[in-house]
C-alpha cells in the first residue's frame, strides 16, 4: 500500500512541476494513508522533475520520521493539521500560483461570480486571518494550519476544497494527492476570472444562489449527473 | 455520413482540448446531421485527448439516445434548442475560456471596439438575461438554450455567432463543428483586447459603424473580398 | 532576386505565424524590390504554416499582379502606400496581436515610459486618426495607407518604425520582411509593458527625453555601440 | 577556472534565453572570478540560443578586455560597478521582463505583499532615483550602476538581490550567475503578483513584517530550515 501512495504522490507532485502552478520548488503535495496513519509528501526544495517514489519522505501524524533520507517539505506540520482535522481528505496540494497568490495577498475571500466556481466550491472561497506574532513564531506551519481548520469551523471542508492563506498562497485537498493537484489548478483558473471580471464590472454581484446550487450538486452528491458512471479509459 | 461526423466532431473536439480555450473537461462541441435530424456530442467529462470517434454520442432533436455507450454532455439540452432555434448552423462549441467567463460574469454585452471583433461579429456580442430559479430548476440546460434564443429574437444569429450565458461562459456556433471552435478561440480573443481596451482608456466608445460594416462585409457575404475563391490546401 | 525575396518573406510570414502575433490568419508581411518596384506579399486568408515561397503573390506598386495563382493579402493596397510613401523601407508586418490592438481601439498613442520601447522608437507609437464614411467607403485599404502617411508627415518613418491603425491593429516596418516582424514583436511588448505601467501607477509621465535619447542613439545611426560590428553566427 | 566560469555564464545565458525573462537579446548574465577579478559576460546583442563558452568575453574590473573576440554587453560598465561595491556577489542578471519593467517604469519600489516576496527578498524591492542629464551623457552605464550602489547604501544587497533601474527594467545578483537567473525569475513572479494584488484591493498593505522575518529566516542564514542539507540529484 505504501508502494502505491508513493507512487501516486509522486505523480501527482511531478503533475504540479508541470502545471506551471509552483515555479521552481514553490508547492508540494502529500497522500495519506488512513489506516496507518502516514503522510506521504514531497522532501524540500526538490526539483520536481527530478522526483522519485524513493524519495519522498513519510511521516506520522504526529509528525515523527517513519522512512525516508531526505528532510520533508517544510510545509508538512500543516498538511498534518488539515489531515487531522479533515478527516475526509486524502491528499493536500500547497501551491504559489500566480492569480490564487495575489487573491491571498489582498487578503479578500473569492465570491462566488459563476459557474466555473460553483461547479468545485460550493461558496466563496475564504482567506484565512492574520496569524498573530507569536502564532507565527511558536509554530508557524503547525499554527497555519491551525488557522485554516479555524477558518473551517462549522463548514464542510469537501464542499469548498481549498482557501487561501493570508499574504501566503491557496491550499487545496480532495480525496486523493491527484484531486488536490487538480482542485488547485481549478482555484487558479477561478482566481484568474474573478480578477478579470471586477476589472470588466467592479460592482459585479456574486451568482444566484440557485444557480450555484445547480451547478454544484450536477457534479457533487447524490444528485450528480456530470460524466460518466464507470472510471474514465487509461490514458494513451 | 455519420462517420463522417463522428470524425469531424471528434477532431473538433480535440482540436478544442488543445486550444487551452477549454481546460480539463470544460467544454463540448456538437455537429449535427440535418438531413436525420442526429446530434453527434462529446461524452460528458470525457478527456479530450482520450476521444475516439465512436466514443461520441448521437441524440435526435428530442434528446432521444440514438448511438453511444457513454453519456452525452450535460449541456447536450442547450445545444438541442440551438439548433433547432438557427436552423443554419452546424456545429456549437461551449467553453470556459477565461476572458470570455470573465465577461459572462461581468453581465456586460462586449461592445465592438475594433476590427477584429467586427470580421466575425457584426455588432456586440450579447450576455444572456439571468435564468430564474424556476428556470433553472425546471430544466437547467433546456432553458439556458431557450434564453439564448430570446437573447437573438430579431437578430440573425449567423451574423452574431456567439454569446455569453450570465455568469456562465460562451456558446458560439458556426456551419460546422469546427468552425465552432474556430469562432470560440476568435471570441476569447476579442474579449481579451476588449478588457484591456477598457483598462487603458475606460471612457472609450465604440468603433465607427462604417467601419464594422467594411470589416463584417469583408469577409461575408456576396461581396466578401477576404481570403481565397477555392478550397485552402490540405494541411502538411 | 525575387526568389531570394520570395524566399525571405516566405519566411518572414511563417516567422509571424509561429510568434502568435497573429492568430488564424490575422497578419500578413510583405517585401519589396525597390529596384523593379515589385512587391512580394503573403496570398489572403492562408495558413501561415503551410507557406511556400511559390504562395506568395508579386504585385507593382500600381497594385497590378505580376506573379502568383493566390489573391494578395486584402491589406495589400495599405502596404503599398507605404512603400511609395517610406522609401527607405524594405518589409511591412501587419497583425493583430493582444496589446498592440488593444492600444489601437483604445485610440491613444504609446508614449515613452522606458528603454524597452526608446530602444526602438525614439517617441512615442502614435494612433492614427479615424478614416471618414468616405475613405472606408471609396478605398479603404489604399485610404488606410494614406491616413498613416498622414500621421508620419514631417516624422522620419524609420525613427518610429510602426503605427496603431485607430480601431484596427499594428502596421510595423523594417529594412527587411524579418525586420519588421521583429519590430512587431517589439511593438506587442512595449504596448504589454505600458498597459502594465498605467496599472500600476496612473498618474505615470514619459521617461525623461535624454534617457530616451541615450537608449535610441545607443542602438541607431552613427553613434551607436551596442551589438556586434560584422554580421552574427548563422542559426545553429 | 576561467573555463568553469565560461561554462557556467554560458549556461546562465542560455537559460536566460529560455526563460522568456529576455526577449530576443534584451539581457545578459555575467560571473566573476573575484580571485583574478576577471568578469565573464555575454557578447552584446547576441542571441541566447547561439552562444557557446568562447564566444562569452573577459574583462577585467577597469573594463579593460582580457579575451574575446566580441564586444561585450553594453551594460558592463553596470555590472563591474555591482562587482565593485557588492564583494558577496558572485554573478549578475539583467532582463527586460515585462511585469519588473513595468514596476520599472511605474518608478514604484514594490512593497512586500506576500511570502512569495519575502523567501527571496527581505523588503521592498527598492527602484532607483531617475539618472540627471549629466549622468546618462557623461558615462551612462557605469552611473547606472553607481545610482544603483547609491539606492543600497546602508543596505545588505545580499538581504535584497535586486533592483528596478528607474524607466528601464530589473537587475538582479546572486552568489552565481546561474543564481542570479533564479532570481530574475522570482523577481518577475514578485511583481507579477503584486500588481494583480494592487487591481484586486487597491488599498491592501504590507505583510506584517513578523511574517516577513519568518519566511526570509526560513531560507536564509543560521536558521534556515527550507530544502536539503546536502547538494540535490543532478538532472536527469
Amino acid at each position: 500500500m505504501e508502494n502505491k501512495l508513493r507512487d501516486e504522490v509522486c505523480q501527482a507532485n511531478i503533475a504540479l512541476g508541470e502545471s506551471g502552478l509552483a515555479p521552481l520548488t514553490w508547492g508540494n503535495v502529500s497522500g495519506i494513508d488512513r489506516e496507518k496513519g502516514y503522510v506521504v509528501i514531497k522532501p524540500s526544495g526538490y526539483p520536481y522533475s527530478q522526483l522519485r517514489p524513493q524519495d519522498l519522505v513519510i511521516v506520522d501524524l504526529e509528525g515523527h520520521l517513519v522512512e525516508g533520507y531526505l528532510r520533508p517539505s517544510s510545509d508538512i506540520a500543516t498538511h498534518i493539521q488539515l489531515y487531522k482535522a479533515f478527516p475526509e481528505i486524502g491528499g493536500i496540494c500547497h501551491t504559489h500560483s500566480t492569480f490564487a497568490c495575489a487573491w491571498a495577498q489582498s487578503g479578500k475571500e473569492v465570491p462566488v461570480l459563476g459557474t466555473t466556481h460553483a461547479d468545485t466550491f460550493y461558496g466563496p472561497i475564504p482567506c484565512t486571518r492574520d496569524l498573530s506574532e507569536e502564532e507565527v513564531k511558536e509554530a508557524y506551519e503547525r499554527n497555519t494550519g491551525k488557522v485554516i481548520v479555524e477558518t473551517f469551523s462549522g463548514k464542510d471542508p469537501m464542499a469548498c476544497p481549498g482557501v487561501l492563506v493570508k499574504n501566503h498562497g491557496p491550499f487545496t485537498w480532495g480525496t486523493s494527492a491527484s484531486a488536490a493537484v487538480e482542485i488547485a489548478l481549478i482555484l487558479e483558473n477561478v482566481c484568474h476570472m474573478a480578477t478579470l471580471t471586477y476589472v470588466i464590472n467592479p460592482t459585479v454581484k456574486s451568482a444566484p444562489d440557485y444557480l450555484i446550487e445547480k451547478h454544484y450538486k450536477r457534479k457533487h452528491g447524490d444528485t450528480a449527473y456530470y460524466g460518466q458512471k464507470g472510471p474514465l479509459p487509461p490514458k494513451k
